[in-house]
């Protein structure tokens, strides 16, 4: 566990010197998120005996809606898996390393086996709403973990690029329909030849409204940039502002790498998304 | 923060008398998760000063899809406004009564603004691939503050009622288009006269997959069945098993409390959803 003084932390977190709002005491908790970073670089080895199941516990410990549990999750070892999951996410290095991937399934399945064990089809699984909660429960599901395995010392990573495909996803990991992997995490001890930081965020102040929305002023995203474009160049990324990298992400459906087939690909593996 | 050895309270996170995996030692971080319980009844008092923008510094620490930070929050501390939140939250009492409460924003009106702001509409928002990663993002940052919250001695509950009337709401917190209350968090002091207590969820089993998908047995579920029809009783709630409240929540359209219109209201707000 870090043990820097809490203030600290949180001016880091924002890229800042100092930090321009009040803020509690440091707390072991606390001081595990706001130490967060991706980590893209692991040791090899396997985790300990008894870490997954740990991690899934603190996963099941997450709220979910209406105890509905609607989500599950496929934990990949084996190395040709990881690597053929890797191809589908992009082919990013750090999804074959790690020795641990995570997929994490928005899960209506188990809801209409139930159903149809009792003889009846649950129509409600074949709205929007219920996909919302199956993400959702998978999201509090695995932030839990991101935030137990940080405080083992280990590093995570998630892999969102595993939404590029869903369908060769689904068809790897065997996956009945109404299930789908939402994102991936991997997971393992970080290689500390590779060091990672602790990426700034917006100003408090633009995330945070207080009774109702207020807009953000230009100026604030123009000091974002500025912030984000210095870390970025010094973790060598080239010096890459905010806005730029923003407009060439969600520019178009082109640019969302796949993922503008999600609507199509869902309803063909049996989400109603009424 | 508790100091019970982990494995009870992983055996009691399941409902169980002891562990039927191996686990880990325990750590301060996953013993605050695994205490989890919603937490219903609170004092009224405010909460400390410095509190919320601790809690929100480490939801901006979780991880956010690219960066895009899709997410923001509306803290309501003002009572008449916690008051109509919470008639439109199926008038529930605790939405009232809690001192602090959070609505939570998927919020891709920030990208849009910041496309306007460089003379360009990003037509990547219109797909539904974005409005999940605004869900997911928002997702992850409630829960930090989740955790944060417990690890600081207080109690939250997550308000998926929120989505019983989106429109209203959003027209509440004078949201901008393109952004939508996806759930609240209720967030105080745990009123001690009324304890709350560890739900029991689904064997681990039914939940973690190794390498591939498999669905259930039928005893499993009905072991789990028998095990939250005890805790109901328990908690005076009547002896309702796991799937009888499954069937009836999700059993048609007509069951979702309004939210089967979600699609429709979500368009309405602005998201393209393609």
């Amino acid at each position: 566990m870090d043990v820097e003084p809490a203030p600290h932390m949180i001016a880091e977190r924002y890229g800042l010197k100092s930090v321009p709002f009040a803020a509690l005491a440091p707390n072991a908790v606390i001081e595990t998120m706001l130490n967060h970073r991706s980590v893209r670089a692991y040791l090899p080895a396997p985790l300990p005996s008894g870490t997954l199941e740990t991690l899934i516990a603190a996963a099941q410990s997450a709220p979910t809606s209406s105890n509905m549990q609607a989500w599950s999750v496929v934990a990949v070892e084996d190395a040709a898996r990881r690597d053929r999951l890797a191809a589908f996410a992009n082919n990013q290095d750090f999804v074959r390393q790690a020795p641990l991937l995570l997929c994490w399934i928005a899960d209506l399945s188990r809801l209409d086996r139930l159903g149809r064990a009792h003889g009846r089809r649950l129509e409600g699984l074949d709205y929007l709403e219920c996909f919302m909660v199956a993400l959702a429960d998978a999201a509090f599901a695995a932030q839990n973990t991101v935030v137990a395995a940080e405080s083992l010392g280990l590093g995570t990573c998630y892999v969102g690029a595993l939404r590029n495909r869903p369908d060769a996803v689904a068809r790897e990991l065997d996956l009945p329909p109404n299930a789908v992997a939402v994102f991936g995490l991997t997971v393992g001890r970080p290689d500390p030849a590779v060091p990672s930081a602790v990426k700034p965020r917006l100003p408090q102040t633009l995330v945070l409204h207080r009774e109702a929305y207020r807009t953000e002023a230009a100026d604030d995203i123009a000091h974002y940039d500025e912030t984000l474009a210095a870390f970025s160049e010094r973790a060598g990324m080239g010096r890459t502002a905010w806005a730029p990298r923003m407009l060439n992400r969600v520019g178009s459906g082109a640019s969302l790498s796949g993922r503008d087939r999600m609507r199509a690909v869902l309803n063909a593996l049996g989400f109603g998304l009424k």
